[in-house]
């Protein structure tokens, strides 16, 4: 786990994004790289966790404020990345915005 | 996906739990199983979604209110499964309490 991520002192954000992709990579693994790369350099970003099960991927992004998720929605190659996923890979997905309101940790 | 998600009005609640398995089963499978049967049986159950990569595992739940959450938190059976949880099956896990305050859908 990110260790940064268990610093985080609540109310931070949360993007859970949920996805089921298309057959095939068709560039996918690469972008999806660049993505993580740029998401990480960007003001208010957290961490970022994925995970995927054939079918269903889910990653959860977290940041500051709603005012960076914003920015990132709108950063220019995110864009081009956001269309690219729409018309190849994926074929349905859900973004959620949310308030952390509160977290709880176990370590064993 | 689970269709039932699709139609509902923020604001609701998201429970993100994020874990990391110890090695083999120990009988973790049924009672995870067990679980998801239990928690869609609860009161302000909206729809739960998992997806693990090897090391990580990422579950959401979808929950009415935190009262909802709550309650399932402290029901007896899911109490059980969360000693379990920290005496067998998790080398560590995250909790997280959200509150969705925006959804967006894309269906290609």
């Amino acid at each position: 786990m990110d260790e940064k991520l268990r610093k985080l002192q609540p109310p931070y954000y949360a993007v859970i994004f949920t996805s089921q992709r298309t057959e095939g990579d068709n560039g996918y693994g690469k972008m999806a790289q660049a993505m993580e790369d740029l998401a990480a350099k960007q003001q208010g970003f957290l961490g970022m966790e994925s995970a995927r099960d054939g079918e269903l991927g889910i990653t959860v992004s977290y940041w500051e404020t709603q005012e960076d998720i914003k920015r990132w929605k709108d950063n220019a190659s995110h864009k081009v990345a956001q269309e690219k996923g729409k018309d190849e890979w994926y074929q349905h997905y859900t973004v959620r915005v949310c308030k952390v309101e509160r977290d709880y940790f176990f370590e064993g």
